[in-house]
């Protein structure tokens, strides 16, 4: 199988859940990046503490992804490290979660969740395209591919209209729509980046025992957080053009919007 | 063809454009509501004027979509004008659009359509739930109908991620996203919904001439306002349960998310 050659990757919340798996994993692999900046919103806080110790080539940096100001800090920073050379791969992995319903949602936890899970992703991907774009051009490769330059939003299939009706015993409404604007962007990214080399997918990881699945009660998580991670790094290594601007799961299918 | 047979009506936004012309031909049609409450989100304003000229049972009573003390406050003055009796339908009609880019969209203006496109219509149908349940009580019809109780979401075809690529020229990224989290939106109202009688539905209006449309330089509008509402008009006496939680145009084909 093909091994990810991404020289430089960012990953936002990766502190705990899939975010600190996949650093684990991108750290454990067969050719490690050179630099995995591994953000969070809150590196002095006591949940940064386990990724803190792991030994990562920089320190952790701070990425608060629904404070446009901590987004501009962190580009600065990891701009200074890579001195001159680009970034291969954008992971957009932090991600909230409340258990509401049509009835018990408000205006303010919709525009908390789409702050995080849409608008985030979006900035993240505007502060780091200089430097995705560098990466694209410094790159040999032929067409497009996540070891070139690439951004990978972690989505759901509850974001996927389509697939609604089969999870809906969590209705999650703000969860959902945030991220159905998700899966847009993702399109919208795709269309718009492609010609400068920029691959853009959405990824569904399937339904992982985190912290957040725990949040509302049922909880139907089947696949541990190595399983789910592996199959995502498993698949961006094969991903092409013909990838870019879909919502594919942890094992490379597509999902419908 | 079947004709609409709804009692009673709420609009959002329909000073003027699509909103307006709904209000026009629903009055003018062959059975006309006992009540259509035309709502604007500031009925002393300019733009009003033109509303309020119409012979309108109520005087156009206010509703800022994007301000829930607003919403809270039109639910009182609706109930009070009812004095008992349901809503039949809710037409979510307000929104807005900007020509931003992935470049030159902030989070600001991801916020701000995010607020009258998607929660908007949210806040409006919680708000006037307790009436439109009533309405489907009171009704001696089986099944779902525009005409027993309803809540019809003036979408796009810009919401559609499968139909992104061709309409793609115009970006618009806030709209397309706030549309794609509107028709999510939808869906998940359709599967609460649907159990107390009330039928769900997103619509495209086409491309119509309208100030929103001549925002930004080229424009591919098509439809005068009279066509798209005509249509519009003449689909919603036909829809019922196996329309609930789709996206149609205003000629009743489905579009794909
Ligand atoms: N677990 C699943 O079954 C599942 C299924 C589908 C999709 N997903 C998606 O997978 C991603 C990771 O989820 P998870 O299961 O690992 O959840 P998790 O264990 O709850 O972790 C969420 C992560 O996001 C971070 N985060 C939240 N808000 C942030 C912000 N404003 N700025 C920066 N970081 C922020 C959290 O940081 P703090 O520690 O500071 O809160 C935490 O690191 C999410 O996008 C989620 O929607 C998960
Ligand atoms: N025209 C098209 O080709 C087209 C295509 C697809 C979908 N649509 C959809 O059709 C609907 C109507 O659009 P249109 O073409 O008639 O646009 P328009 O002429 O720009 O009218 C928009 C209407 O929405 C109102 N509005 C905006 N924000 C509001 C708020 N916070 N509270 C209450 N009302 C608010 C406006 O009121 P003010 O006068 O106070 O600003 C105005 O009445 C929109 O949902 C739009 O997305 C239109």
């Amino acid at each position: 199988m093909a091994a990810l050659r991404a020289r430089t990757v960012l990953l936002t919340g990766s502190n705990r859940g899939l975010g600190l798996e996949l650093v684990r994993q991108l750290l454990g692999g067969p050719r490690p990046p050179a630099w995995i900046f591994a953000t969070c919103r809150d590196p002095e806080g006591p949940r940064a503490q386990v990724s803190a110790r792991l030994p990562l080539p920089p320190a952790p940096a701070e990425a608060n992804v629904a404070d446009p100001t901590a987004i501009t800090n962190a580009v600065k920073i990891v701009e200074a490290k890579l001195s001159g050379t680009g970034l291969n791969l954008l992971i957009n992995n932090a991600g909230i979660y409340a258990p509401v319903t049509l009835d018990t949602v408000d205006s303010e936890e919709m525009i908390r969740a789409y702050k995080t899970n849409a608008v985030g992703p979006l900035l993240m991907a505007q502060a780091f395209l200089p430097l995705l774009k560098k990466a694209a051009r410094e790159s040999t490769d032929k067409g497009l591919s996540c070891s070139k330059a690439a951004i990978v939003n972690i989505s759901t299939v509850m974001g996927s209209i389509e697939r609604t009706a089969e999870s809906f015993f969590k209705p999650v409404i703000s969860y959902r729509c945030s991220k159905a604007a998700l899966n847009m962007l993702t399109k919208c990214q795709a269309l718009t980046y492609g010609e400068t080399g920029i691959l853009c997918v959405a990824l569904h990881p399937g339904w992982v025992k985190t912290d957040m699945v725990s949040v509302c009660g049922y909880c139907p998580a089947d696949l541990t957080v190595d399983t789910s991670v592996r199959g995502m790094l498993s698949i961006l290594p094969i991903l092409s053009e013909k990838h870019s601007g879909s919502l594919l799961n942890w094992e490379g299918k597509v999902i419908p919007w």
